[in-house]
């Protein structure tokens, strides 16, 4: 797992001239950003729009991911003709810090040469934000046309707005919240037991060139038990009611054992065993840790409203109604803080059966919403 | 954790005369079943009620429990003057066949006196109470007043109904379901894949007797993050965030580490780490198991209301506004069933913060309910 960070990266790397000064009060130096970019800056650079990405996403929006292959996550929004116009609009996606995709996280060498494992200090949105702002000023471009996310993309495009809201003139957040809820950070907390627990993990300290496959060297069964639980809050009842129902797997009846007897066993475990192959266990500590901090009030004084006095953006939010991990009263409070602001801020909750999921997926009203919001 | 099964037992334990055919076709020979009573049994032995615990309770309704010394589980609910009043009613609670507390399970010592471990059968719903009826076969009591449970306890009071129809007058089923769904299903499956991944399992042969703490020896990381998940499960959102919500633990500001931060996270590490010196993790997947099998449709052909067709039992439904696990459609589907088997059945959804744990907790209206039902 050593070389996911280095190895895997396809596209343009910046290293920062600056040390981050971070959230927690240290800083950070020689802090690497890997990004991609679709389309083309236009002259005045008034075209650019940042995709921020969620827990497990990457900066691999619209092409093909470097280690699975498969397709970007968002190649159904982002493209020539698509909601995101990359014929109009340049679009930039920053792997956040933190991560394990080419940005600075704790798989990449320390000063002193070895993996920071846990030396790497805990970062907050508002820190993974300050890295892609840093970006966009190493890009020369001044104001954003929008920065949009959904999910912990959602927070950063929130933290865009609050934090440097002179840099944006619209955000876009779906499926998001201006803070963790305490059943959010439970479920985080779990995940993160889970990866701690394996004594494959080894205090973080488990990264290693001396081995056949580095990727097989760290907590990789602790990882597959956390993706498991997240990915259940990721989906709803119904959904994988519809989906799996208790039909079984590939068998015409129940095997009186523990094998995955239940298709939805098995699609969990298949979730939770190729999510190791692509990311890291570390990564997903110091990520969950920064959404569980993420309190967008608490950050301005406890007043939400307060967060946004600094800008003038303009404001969308999507909800959906079948999500449960960040249900629709999330968004709602959010609304409620930008109308006490005296922003123009439009938001809807979608119909739609994928539970929080449903960002991702085949949902022609977001599509709809998204296209007309950029205009 | 070997001894537990035998060390642990303070009260009754039965040998059934007769082995037990278990619905995977298997036969479980010298099956003990551990059991506790509380009031008296009448002359014409017509005041027996059956309570039937959860997935982690056990036979200690209304006394101490003998490794925690913590009170009986439902006190609230059952002993003298109490809605399940124990001047009135002889009340009979049985371990279940798969636990730890005395009745047959993994820890059990199988024929050739080695612990059983995973070659213990796969068991059902219907094959605890099997046992059950075996139980009350032996305390010479023909038909019971009543069988009542919670979660879990439900389905078994369902099975007894179903199977064993004549055996009782009225069953009560409170936050239950007559089928485990896919989400359900989800989250077993990362408990067992939780306590699996831990090296301490060791195919579930991790029962030594040559160690200082015989509990010490066990999955008991992998059992904890299974509690953990488990856990979040029984509780709401709403009850979460009133208990907990964002509130620090014993500090006045974020660490930037991974130390229980958060009071939640605090509470949930204490709910996991406190369960494996109770529990068996063996006796977690089967019982796990059991219940993801739980289709009483099924069961019967595919139509619910057929499942009914040999009692004339009256029946109370009871489920609670808060409760995700169980929703109240569950319980409403249930009631739908036994209209259309031509049966007497009350149903109430109560409102409750506490989610699925509320029939366990300070719901007066439930108190008011129960003891209604068994007048």
């Amino acid at each position: 797992m050593a070389t996911k960070a280095s190895d895997t990266t396809s596209g343009p790397v910046i290293e920062l001239a600056e040390p981050l000064l971070l959230d927690s009060g240290r800083t950070l130096a020689g802090v690497r950003v890997a990004y991609e970019t679709y389309g083309s800056l236009n002259a005045d650079k008034s075209n650019a729009i940042v995709i921020c990405h969620a827990l497990t996403g990457d900066q691999h929006v619209a092409s093909p991911h470097p280690i699975t292959g498969k397709p970007g996550w968002w190649i159904r929004m982002v493209g020539p003709g698509k909601p995101i116009d990359t014929d109009r609009f340049f679009v930039i996606c920053a792997n956040v810090i933190g991560s394990c995709m080419g940005s600075s996280g704790p798989a990449s060498e320390a000063e002193d040469g070895r993996p920071y494992g846990m030396r790497f200090p805990v970062i907050t949105i508002r820190d993974m934000v300050r890295a892609q702002v840093a970006l966009i000023d190493a890009l020369g471009i001044a104001k954003l046309h929008a920065v949009v996310g959904g999910s912990m993309g959602g927070m950063q495009a929130l933290s865009w707005a609050a934090n440097f809201g002179d840099r944006l003139n619209a955000a876009l957040v779906i499926a998001s919240t201006a803070r963790h809820s305490a059943q959010n950070i439970a479920f985080h907390e779990v995940g993160r037991q889970a990866i701690m627990a394996d004594p494959a993990w080894h205090g973080g300290d488990y990264y290693s060139k001396d081995v056949a496959d580095p990727r097989k060297t760290g907590p990789e069964s602790g990882l597959a038990v956390a993706r498991m639980a997240a990915h259940i809050t990721y989906l709803s009842e119904q959904g994988l009611t519809e989906k799996f129902g208790r039909r079984l797997q590939d068998r015409d009846a129940k095997t009186f054992g523990f094998d995955a007897d239940f298709q939805v066993e098995s699609y969990l475990r298949h979730q939770g065993l190729s999510f190791t192959d692509r990311f890291d266990a570390n990564s997903y500590l110091y990520i969950t840790r920064a959404m569980d901090y993420f309190d967008l009030a608490e950050e301005h004084g406890g007043k939400l409203a307060d967060a946004f006095a600094g800008t003038k953006a303009r404001f969308c939010l999507v909800s959906f109604d079948t999500d449960w991990l960040y249900p629709t009263g999330e968004s709602r409070t959010i609304a409620h803080a930008l109308n006490a602001a005296g922003l123009p801020v439009s938001f809807v909750e979608l119909s739609a059966p994928f539970g929080h999921d449903s960002f991702l997926l085949d949902v022609p009203e977001l599509d709809r919403v998204v296209a007309g919001f950029l205009q």
